[in-house]
């Protein structure tokens, strides 16, 4: 009809005309795939993933779909069942223009795992990082309230102890199921976990009281029912800790690649100098930056 | 329209009706649901799982789809998409009549996160331990090579250092993808992470080293792709250590369950008593009778 083809013009549908150049990554497990192409001649990523199934649309959709037969064998039968589009919906995240290196962030790579000495953060990832001047604008954005105001979930303005508790992008906020969020910090000063000293636990103990507490009050979710972790190396370099659904095998929470925040306020309780001297190991791609300076120095 | 109506009725659509009685298991990561219920008088469980994207569907994706913007923040932005309904099927399975066996098969037990001090451990965990009186027959079977001795990829017969390493049972070895083997000590009176003092460093080191030495030598996986853990609460309590591909997210292995060998080494190296004091976190499910004991102890 006439109103659906207006619908789907350019106005109504940024993403039409989109120009797929490849596909960088994906998942059968997770339905989720990773596209670099062109939009409106820019460099673009865009991100699909298909949302989780919510309980509270079965009816609709055991109601309102079509199915067609596949399979049927005694007890068991198979279908394909196309339910109503607004109970199917595509979480979306466009990244435009894109560089070089969110196209290289996305591209599946193959993985190893770095044993970093603390010498070797001092003498190669350090540097490193500094080298690379990572933007982490759009984190300042976020608490200076230029961007994502209204997603704030709990704030503590505290300047040292302080932070911002928000839904992390990849989580669309339906269910509790994979519930996801993240507490970044007033403070500028703290890059990442090897950063963390004994002086830093006011900081930490006051995310995990008030973060818990917040989740609780917010969305009914108890301690008891949570993961709050930290990830070295991080993605970005601005101090921030996860909170996710204990159920929710979030991408990143392996035993390689996450600290629980108990086991770091324990660990500088007793060593203040615990992230400072510990050899930490974590995984790398072939295409970062850190890999090959980890190479170069005969450490892998 | 009338033509949709009929085809919406109980002859096209065989699961028009259903009433859900439970959603027994989901998971957002995935995006499956199991769901128990009626179908016609009949018991039922059903299953429903989105299907991957696929790449050949892209164009139509990009240019059919209607758009619902969520949030924009510098050069990200995130969309709801709602792709034509062709594109974005759930893969329906029906298992009618089910019985009681199927219910439970797909029922998901409530897990929670539990925080063990070390008197907690002695307190409640090890009198529950000792209680039960698990029996590790099986894995004593290996040990004097009664069962599964043509499965074992190397040994040190050393009864204090040495250890016998073998292909996990959920391995098929059919690909390094999914690699999975478990090292188990010849000596029985470690029952976990719990009992770990420095004494026992010769005994890691010995089977981080030839542990990994044997991988290297049979399936040509180096330490850099290798993910060397143990589980803690472990699912056997007789000393065992994990190494699995690193590329393998396999289950068991997230922060809140798992313990890299590495850090075990250089905690026990700083401490002989860190295991011995720390509190650790770690999931129970609803079902695991220790829960219970954590519940009466007023500890959750």
């Amino acid at each position: 009809s006439d109103e659906e083809n207006r619908d789907q013009s350019a106005s109504a549908n940024p993403l039409f005309g989109f120009k797929t150049t490849t596909v960088l990554r994906d998942s059968a497990r997770e339905k989720n795939m990773f596209i670099h192409g062109k939009l409106n001649d820019q460099e673009a990523v865009i991100i699909l993933e298909k949302t989780p199934i919510r309980e509270d649309t079965l009816l609709e959709i055991f109601n309102g779909s079509r199915l067609k037969l596949d399979m049927r064998n005694d007890i068991y039968s198979t279908y394909q069942l196309q339910p109503p589009a607004h109970l199917n919906e595509i979480k979306t995240t466009v990244v435009c223009p894109a560089t070089e290196k969110h196209v290289k962030k996305y591209l599946r790579q193959e993985t190893y795992l770095v044993q970093e000495s603390g010498e070797d953060y001092r003498s190669i990832t350090l540097p490193y990082i500094q080298s690379q001047s990572f933007s982490v604008q759009w984190v300042y954005n976020i608490l200076e309230k230029k961007a994502e105001a209204e997603r704030i979930v709990y704030e503590d303005p505290d300047q040292d102890v302080g932070f911002v508790l928000l839904p992390d992008f990849k989580w669309d906020q339906k269910q509790l199921d994979d519930l996801h969020l993240i507490a970044i910090v007033h403070r500028r000063d703290i890059k990442s976990l090897r950063d963390l000293t004994a002086l830093h636990l006011p900081l930490l103990t006051n995310i995990r009281k008030k973060g818990e507490e917040s989740i609780l009050k917010r969305y009914g979710v108890a301690v008891s029912k949570l993961r709050v972790y930290l990830h070295y190396q991080p993605s970005y370099y601005h101090f921030h800790i996860h909170f996710t659904a204990l159920s929710y095998e979030a991408p990143g929470c392996g035993v390689e690649h996450a600290h629980l925040l108990s086991d770091v306020i324990q660990n500088l309780q007793a060593d203040s100098q615990y992230y400072h001297s510990r050899s930490l190991s974590f995984p790398l791609r072939a295409d970062q930056g850190l890999l090959s300076k980890f190479k170069d120095a005969g450490k892998l």
